[in-house]
């Protein structure tokens, strides 16, 4: 029996109310050996009560040494095993930028790149050319039109796009058209699967209408197609843990991984406090509430310690208003860490703490990365991190007799 | 290679002797927030010494947050693991009136109905019946024939049974017969799958005889089966492990799931001196001594938190009598936690200690949950302890040259 199996089989229905509050890249590294991380230096005495009452321990986003990006991050904190759910990079990128897929799309990667006279590739960037002026570009393939599918151009950023056809029998296994190299032209979209044939011949007619549009673009001539990728098959919240799932995140990443698992988008906030007043305002229609709080991560990734630091704190003073709306189960944890000596994601665990009315008290006092080390939960893999909250919420039954 | 066939490959025989002292429902939760549990109120000062001579740590009965009923969560302690190994609801409740399974049987509950004049049910329950009053009517579904298979109808208690058929190609895959509602006649026992058809005639041919005998009862004129289900196959311990291994177990369910793993069933206890004593009298005869104690779950099942302190207390006042043997490898653990405060198991993990003279000191001087968190074993899943208990008694072989 599969874990997600047994999840289906235990779940069951009540009233209680379960928030994940996400601090991307939570987790931290001390500037000087021996140092204190960010989150052991930022002044926090709501996570340090809520470390008193409830249980703390950290969360490995995939496996011992291994650095996640968002999208792993996410499946994992969201009870999905990153390694057996993937997210194709096609569909991360058109995720990314808020498209919501169906099940009938595959959606791939376009970078814009310079060709010569004879069509090779001299720059794969196109001179990575501003936003402004790919978003024109963009907007001339978006009069593209193939039989049997609908077709999507979104622009992304700089010399980046995503395509999405749309239709029956379409799959993602075909192979990338950017050969990875100068001097050569861009490749073929071929199947690499008998059953992404049609595909294939979709993409192919897509490249050659392209080819006649970008003929006379100064930089922007021609363009590869990479990561071809359907949307992954996510049993979704409902169907797996019996909640009605919201999430309240600001940016187009976080909502696109929600709404991935089946989650609602709910609100339109722009930062902390009107995120908190989402929380608030949808408070009765939902059982489950994922709350990505973005700016622990990009100060991370900046390098900046004493920044990173104080979004912490920001973070933290948020947590009594969230904790007036007396959350059964109330879960702080991140996707991934980004300490900011290394300036990007790491593979560090994640301090993450759940307080709920069950939950056994594991002597912590304060919440940082030595604490957790001390913790209840010890360090687990953050794929269990939803049966434990389901557990805490009442919402499983017992396995077997 | 599955860890069984590693188990199978490395273990050896020698002339140590093991023994887990399976305290049911051990671990618990405190009444407060931040007090302590029934465990660390419980004055235990043999466990305390033990805990400083051995190593202790947490264990997982399933995974974290999942609750085990005393099936999977024993399953685990005997080492193999709960999701793989599965007891289907017929066998369990076969199990727990002592009934031995055989490899060619295939058991089902039954539950006494009561039907109106149409045939359609109007008590699910046949008004609960009083135990003395279903054992006749069990008695006379004794009665019943069926070419080709041998029947065994055994009454469990009120309006529960079990009926177990024996013979050649039968399969568990056949449907319950309980339609789940009243105002409508039992189901047809259906085959599930092509291989359980003869099973599903072998039932309908009960059901069919069982309408006429039950007839003229005032209360239990009809009957339902459910949970149809063959012995789970477990490699027995002497075939994995190479031990000899016997059960002391006061109660049938206990008993039962010791047999499935191919443990003989030792004396006629009834008390914990009367364990002890079957204990010492069996000594020579088996490498491998599983002894449970169930007080600590039914006290906690009954929210009786000072009188599980209490049972805590006996069990640790027992400890010395058992020392005296001097065995090889001592373990006292639990199947699952069962705190008084939610008068249930529950998925808390549960503190679990190994006295070898190869332990590696962990530094605890106290046995407690809190304790366990900092111990040498940290949180493991409990189908891992008898992993670590042949490694103690010196039973493995090295892994590889």
């Amino acid at each position: 029996m599969t874990e997600l199996d047994l999840v289906r089989d235990l779940a069951e229905k009540n009233s209680t109310k379960i928030v994940m509050l996400v601090a991307d890249g939570l987790g931290g590294l001390p500037l000087e050996p021996g140092g204190r991380t960010e989150l052991e230096t930022a002044v926090t005495p709501n996570l340090d009560r809520l470390a008193a009452r409830g249980t703390s321990g950290l969360s490995l986003p995939v496996l011992p040494g291994i650095t996640p990006g968002s999208g792993p991050g996410h499946l994992g904190l969201f009870g999905y095993d990153p390694l057996t759910f993937k997210i194709g990079r096609g569909a991360l990128e058109a995720t990314g930028i808020g498209f919501e897929l169906g099940p009938h799309d595959v959606a791939a990667r376009g970078n814009f790149c310079t060709l010569d006279a004879t069509g090779n590739i001299t720059d794969r960037r196109a001179g990575r050319i501003p936003s402004a002026e790919s978003v024109a570009v963009v907007a001339k393939l978006q009069a593209i039109t193939i039989p049997g599918v609908e077709t999507f151009v979104k622009p992304v950023k700089e010399h980046r796009f995503v395509v999405v056809f749309r239709g029956e029998g379409l799959d993602g296994r075909v192979a990338d058209t950017d050969p990875q190299a100068t001097g050569v032209p861009p490749l073929d979209p071929r199947p690499l699967d008998a059953a992404a044939r049609k595909t294939a011949e979709v993409a192919q007619e897509f490249v050659r209408q392209a080819r006649g549009i970008l003929a006379g673009e100064p930089k922007a001539n021609g363009m590869v197609l990479r990561g071809f990728a359907a949307k992954p098959a996510l049993p979704s919240y409902e169907e797996l843990y019996r909640l009605r799932a919201a999430a309240i995140a600001v940016y187009p990443m976080y909502k696109g991984l929600a709404r991935l698992a089946g989650m609602t988008l709910v609100g339109q906030a722009t930062s902390l406090a009107e995120q908190i007043a989402t929380l608030e305002a949808c408070w009765n229609d939902y059982d489950f509430f994922f709350l990505h709080f973005k700016y622990t991560d990009s100060t991370g990734e900046d390098g900046a310690f004493p920044e990173k630091v104080k979004r912490i704190e920001e973070f933290d003073a948020a947590l009594p208003a969230i904790e007036r709306l007396r959350p059964d189960v109330l879960i702080v944890t991140g996707d991934h860490s980004t300490p900011s000596r290394l300036r990007s994601h790491s593979w560090h665990p994640v301090p993450t703490l759940l307080v709920a009315d069950t939950c056994r008290p594991d002597g912590l006092t304060t919440f940082g990365e030595r604490d957790c080390l001390r913790g209840g939960f010890g360090i687990f893999p953050a794929k269990h991190l939803m049966l434990l909250a389901m557990a805490h919420a009442g919402r499983f039954g017992k396995y077997g007799a």
